[in-house]
């Protein structure tokens, strides 16, 4: 086995499978009722003749149209032989036409007074007029709608005939361990399978998930030899590059014939396949992202090619609001999150690597061909997307400082059917996105010095007058395990942090101001962080501490409110009269945001949506 | 109870609707496996931290970064304090970098040579820089999607909580049958509540259908109450019109507020909504039509509009083959099939009307709103696709004459993700939408006189060159329960048609081609139709007769074949060379379809993919 991966190009691996590979299609038989998605595997023939007889269109009276001939309004012609009939019944033998009820005066029970002439076959739907035993109601190879079903149904058919394609997982590593158990040092939870297994569920195919199996060659082939026995297709996770722990290259070369190992795509390089007992088998890297691209990428790509019935993805114009650097050579995968910022759709990039948080937040996938290196912020380009729920009509996209309170921001505008997304970035990236006019705005923290003082920041990156909108504020506390009780000669201990932080600055603007005397405090040094004084305090070699109130709480520490940040939106000042950002300002006033945002101990709400220019 | 409905707008449906009714969202628990497709119901946090522990993302060294500084090419450090690692597995307590193995010279066990300084971190991933305990992982209200399985199992969540919306439904009608049983004249099998509930299903709603309830007040309320109590909202399906038999007005109005009765909408103009106990309930026409489309384009939207996740649906533009005559006032609601005619999509009108089939044979819905008259052949306009598979991009889009050969040669088409769809027409509608040009072109039968001789047949209302390509001939024998032997003085009984009739002249061309005597045979009138000539041949009333194949071999009759009919596509010169064109040709002239066709008793393959011109 090499070392190295022998890259091909992502097209050629495409190519490869398209014409080297095809899932074994299997066939089972479903109920008409959960037969939506399959896709049938023999014509479906009508069993009946519907309607089974003549029947009556509307409710009236059947008569024979030559007794009618002679009608007029003004000289009605009397009936005497006809059939009252209701929308839908059988037309009795013998009549031919159907006389709607409002043309017809009944007099006396047994007779009808006509005005006009009735036309043989009117208001009468024909036997097998629309569909005759026999009859083909759908072909094989017909994706099966919900109509399809009606008619199926309808037509007396109850169960059908379907393709099946079965993709068998096997999940590969040592460090692997079953879901529901605690992963420990180095150990991972096995997902991935059941990811891809899903994705692969929403194109229609099944999927059998085998136990996990070791980094063992030996297991490994016994394992790929029951599931090329059993399934349509295998898919191997994990152990496709060519580490001392990869077998998979090794193993299916001597079952069968590899037809690629390594592909220059990016995520998701380190993969293969192979053929197996003329069963397809895959290699795919161990990490969500490069699975999860290979997937999307290579294998789903190739069902649809074989003819299987993927599901379209919507495609979507966007404009790019970051660079996307790519390797030349290397088709390139990008997961974006994209928003309509005042009009048009914006789209950054999420960060890449083995994560599984950028998919979760991930909107949509950029596709960079290896002839490019990369696009540059503005690019309008076409991106395929994996989501339309909430739709990037509804999103809000903004760069920023991460705080938990975004999260119930989000969470709040789920509920309007709405998006927050905060991709997290410095206080500079963040003044610079909104400078270059790519997402709705920023998110920054002003940070407190104590009560509602602030320190002194830097927003001259925006150059140009922007407004900070208060989200929440974010308290900090003199922390303590207990109150603090002041007495004759009692000296209390506290850390001493720099003089210039935020938290000294702090603690000492609300000791001033409560008239403690400096020479009842005790200063110890070695705690600069809000991790550490927590520890101090917990081991009672401090009696109190700045700290912010969220994570207090969390370790039962009390304490009275010293200061606070500001977590704001930053807002150009030409889009603040936009729709979109009048309508989130108008939330962020609200007592229904006070309602929401509230029961999230450590934030002070009585200043959200505040507004004030920001100097720059 | 008024005999007449009060039609309001649909637009004025859609809103009081979006303002007065809500479906009550219930909550279950789902496996994180069975997801995706639903919205959670509350926010979902990590249970664990990932990593557990930092881990190195290389297969390589642990070391300690400050033992590497004076390494250098030319002066390498040898290092004996070190830790083999592989990707993903722990970084041990006491190293603080990574060094990846192609960069190590391994000399003897115990020791390694490096030749580069390490950087403090480098190659390791750092506990908890994917995600905390406590982190949201995804909030509320969000659509679950294959991504966030693999994120949630990885984080130790198996299970969520979900929103669950549930539809009851009601059949109503003395007509109605279970499904799997015989209908008899005047019933209909009950078909309409599970195509409905494929629908919702597909919306991710869930649905809950009840016993069929006859046309009776007393159970029909029964019905109410119980579906109330137990779903989100509740779906009535027939009654919903004004006749004798249509209850579902009086009994939802003494229940509780109806919002409306009757919507300016066609088909589906006989509906109504209703609120009973907070819950929302429907009533829907009885026709499969009707009923489709309220549920499509009133009930769906409403679900949209409370903000539950319904897929999005791709929409097309495309150019109208037909003329569509709309009344104004009304909101029209036309189903068409659509392909991709020569690189412009086309689209035809299916027939409107009760059945099931056009539904079935649909790719798309065009709204026509109240305010227009109709929209004229040519006219190009935007519809909602309600399939992509096959694409209309693959949809051959034809007029003609019907036969089962066509169902043939579509279900073959299948296997190539191709569709062929014919919508019926007559000769004249077939040559004249040919000349429009609004469709790959035409089928026409060139009917029979005898051996392969054709009678005539007009073709000028094509006003240009055009060709005929055979699909297949289809044949028709002289049939007989026996071989009729000759013998001396025998004679043989036959039915005697028009002068001028296909299977007259047929049988004459026949007769005088095999040399019988016309003295042999006697003639016996009043067999005009092959229906009529199978019954006179079934009970021994005439000896011989021409028909069909078959429609003879569907009756265990034989013959010797006496002409056949050749069921061509027609097409205009101009689009002969066109590549969806030749590639059908080709397909034709195969093999492979003479291999599809030839189990289908009655046709003759061998003139398969001839073409010629057609003198107009």
């Amino acid at each position: 086995m090499s070392r190295y991966l022998t890259l091909i190009p992502y097209l050629a691996a495409q190519k490869i499978l398209k014409t080297s590979a095809r899932p074994e299609i299997k066939v089972k038989t479903v109920q008409v009722t959960n037969s939506p998605g399959h896709v049938s595997h023999e014509p479906v023939f009508s069993r009946l003749t519907i309607p089974v007889c003549a029947i009556s269109q509307r409710d009236g009276y059947a008569v024979t149209a030559s007794d009618s001939y002679a009608a007029t309004e003004a000289e009605p012609v009397e009936i005497t032989t006809f059939s009252k009939v209701h929308t839908g019944s059988p037309v009795p033998e013998g009549y031919d036409a159907v006389i709607m009820h409002e043309d017809v005066r009944l007099d006396d029970p047994g007779r009808i007074m006509i005005i006009r002439p009735a036309r043989p076959g009117q208001n009468i739907q024909k036997a097998g007029s629309e569909v005759k035993t026999g009859s083909m109601v759908i072909p094989a190879g017909h994706l099966i709608s919900p109509a399809d079903v009606g008619a199926m149904i309808g037509y007396g058919i109850t169960s059908v005939q379907v393709k099946n394609i079965v993709a068998g997982f096997i999940p590969t590593g040592y460090e692997l361990k079953e879901p529901c158990t605690a992963p420990g040092p180095g150990e991972v939870i096995a997902s991935n399978c059941e990811m891809l297994a899903a994705f692969l569920d929403q194109a229609g195919v099944e999927s059998v998930i085998y136990p996990i199996v070791p980094d063992d060659p030996v297991q490994l082939r016994n394992a790929v030899e029951l599931a090329v026995r059993e399934c349509s297709f295998v898919i191997i996770s994990g152990g496709s590059s060519t580490g001392n722990r990869d077998h998979t290259e090794s193993v299916l070369s001597e079952m069968g014939t590899v037809l690629y190992h390594g592909v220059a795509m990016r995520p998701g390089k380190s993969t293969l396949a192979a053929v197996v007992d003329d069963i397809p088998v895959f290699g795919l890297p161990g990490t969500p992202a490069g699975a999860l691209a290979v997937l999307r990428e290579l294998v789903i790509p190739w069902l649809s090619d074989t003819g299987w019935p993927v599901p379209v993805q919507h495609t979507i114009q966007v404009t790019l609001a970051d660079s996307v650097p790519s390797e030349l050579g290397t088709d390139d995968f990008i997961l974006l999150s994209v928003g309509n910022v005042h009009g048009g759709y914006k789209a950054m990039m999420l960060p890449r690597g083995g994560g599984q948080m950028s998919a979760v937040r991930s909107d949509a996938v950029l596709h960079i061909g290896r002839g490019s290196e990369g696009m540059k912020m503005g690019k309008e380009c076409l991106v395929r997307l994996t989501r339309t729920y909430p739709h990037p009509d509804n999103t809000y996209l903004f760069n920023g400082l991460y705080d938990p309170i975004l999260d119930v921001l989000d969470q709040f505008l789920r509920k309007k059917q709405q998006r927050f997304f905060c991709r997290t970035a410095s206080h500079e990236a963040t003044l610079l996105s909104v400078r270059h006019k790519n997402t709705h705005g920023g998110v920054t923290i002003r940070r407190g010095n104590g009560g509602h003082g602030r320190m002194q920041q830097d927003y001259s990156l925006l150059e140009g007058r922007a407004y900070a909108i208060t989200i929440a504020e974010r308290e900090y506390i003199l922390a303590a395990k207990t109150t603090p009780e002041p007495g004759p000669g009692k000296k209390f201990t506290c850390p001493g942090l720099s003089d210039n932080s935020q938290l000294q600055q702090m603690m000492d603007y609300y000791l001033q101001k409560t008239g403690v005397n400096p020479a009842d405090i005790r200063v110890i040094d070695g705690y600069n962080t809000e991790q550490e004084i927590i520890q101090g305090l917990l081991e009672d070699k401090i009696d109190f501490g700045p700290c912010s109130a969220s994570l207090a709480f969390d370790y039962d520490l009390q304490g009275p409110v010293i200061g606070c940040d500001s977590i704001d939106l930053v807002i150009r000042e030409e889009d603040m009269e936009s729709e979109q950002v009048k309508n989130l300002v108008q939330l962020l006033e609200s007592d229904e945001w006070r309602g929401e945002a509230w029961v999230i101990p450590g934030y002070n709400l009585e200043r959200s949506g505040h507004v004030f220019l920001l100097s720059t």
